[in-house]
């Protein structure tokens, strides 16, 4: 028979099945259909490989990517928290640590410490890995709206000082990816997708 | 102004969307839903994270995850190829290898050749990483079909022998992983889900 650990390792792998379920308030590129979690993990994780280059401090590439690939995982019971919701915390709330316990405790014990310490490396956004990391989740949606008419900017009525206020963690992770955000967003008011 | 690297490399970003629009023949656990490629790619990465110690031979995850991560990539252009599909060559047709020039060609030049090579590399499925990604590649659907009432192999009334041959590629990834995917299909005759 399969050892228990295996079986615990794959049952945790069936459990993030529903992160497929979990849809973001943004849409894909170009389009009006809702990202959801899991799909959105893989495109950060991509860009992370793509992008690494333009970290502003060095960082450990196979780090960011596991911290990219888990960092909605909690969402499965806590549910999409969006960037422009005033009514919720968005750092490392009780009910999403109760998730992370419950979902990342069907794992083995030294791996469920393992995603859980860097889930909450990711949450602070402290070590050069996590500002990487959490630059990328900023930039995706940013790039998202661009393309897509303004997206969720239009649709809950954001102006850009308060993206900025937002996404300004893009400059802790990269200073050309950060260049390149202001551009997109000037570029995106003139286009009359963003109100200035 | 960013330079062309960035632009390149962000221009790739935008075109590997498409992904999560080319759907799979298989479904997702216990559900009708087709699974798409961006997300399917995502949990094989998560799988090769969580199973890394049931590998065969050393692998570098670094390299394993970057093949999951891209492995389907082609089919942007080329469209899934299912499995079961006997009409098809399932090797590095000319029609990915085209794909995988026009959508890995969109990044800058050493990207390209880097994300070709590792492309192929999981193809020819020869190296240990390669072993390794590929058995989780014909792990998840197994594990889908178990969960949602033989899946695929229902639908397209695909016996054990078959099932057998076309994944025994498990066995050259993990033995763990090919002992417990031995013992589920035992099941799944048992419980009816698939035909002895």
């Amino acid at each position: 028979m399969p050892n228990t650990r295996l079986l615990q390792q794959l049952e945790f792998i069936r459990e993030i099945d529903k992160l497929k379920y979990i849809f973001r308030k943004s849409r894909l590129f170009g389009s009006d259909r809702h990202e959801n979690d899991a799909e959105h993990s893989w495109h950060l994780a991509m860009m992370a490989v793509v992008l690494e280059e333009h970290a502003i401090a060095p960082v450990s590439l196979l780090r960011v990517i596991k911290m990219l690939l888990i960092h909605d995982i909690v969402e499965i019971d806590a549910g999409d928290t969006f960037l422009y919701d005033t009514t919720k915390d968005h750092n490392n709330t009780e009910e999403e640590l109760v998730a992370a316990n419950r979902i990342f405790g069907i794992l083995p014990e030294d791996q469920r410490d393992e995603f859980i310490k860097i889930w909450q490396e990711f949450e602070a956004g402290e070590s050069a890995d996590a500002r990487f990391a959490k630059a990328l989740d900023r930039l995706e949606p940013v790039m998202q709206n661009a393309s897509n008419g303004g997206g969720t900017w239009q649709e809950f009525d954001v102006p850009k000082e308060k993206v900025l206020n937002k996404i300004q963690g893009i400059s802790r992770g990269s200073d050309t990816l950060w260049a390149y955000t202001q551009q997109l967003l000037d570029k995106c008011v003139a286009d009359g997708l963003l109100k200035a």
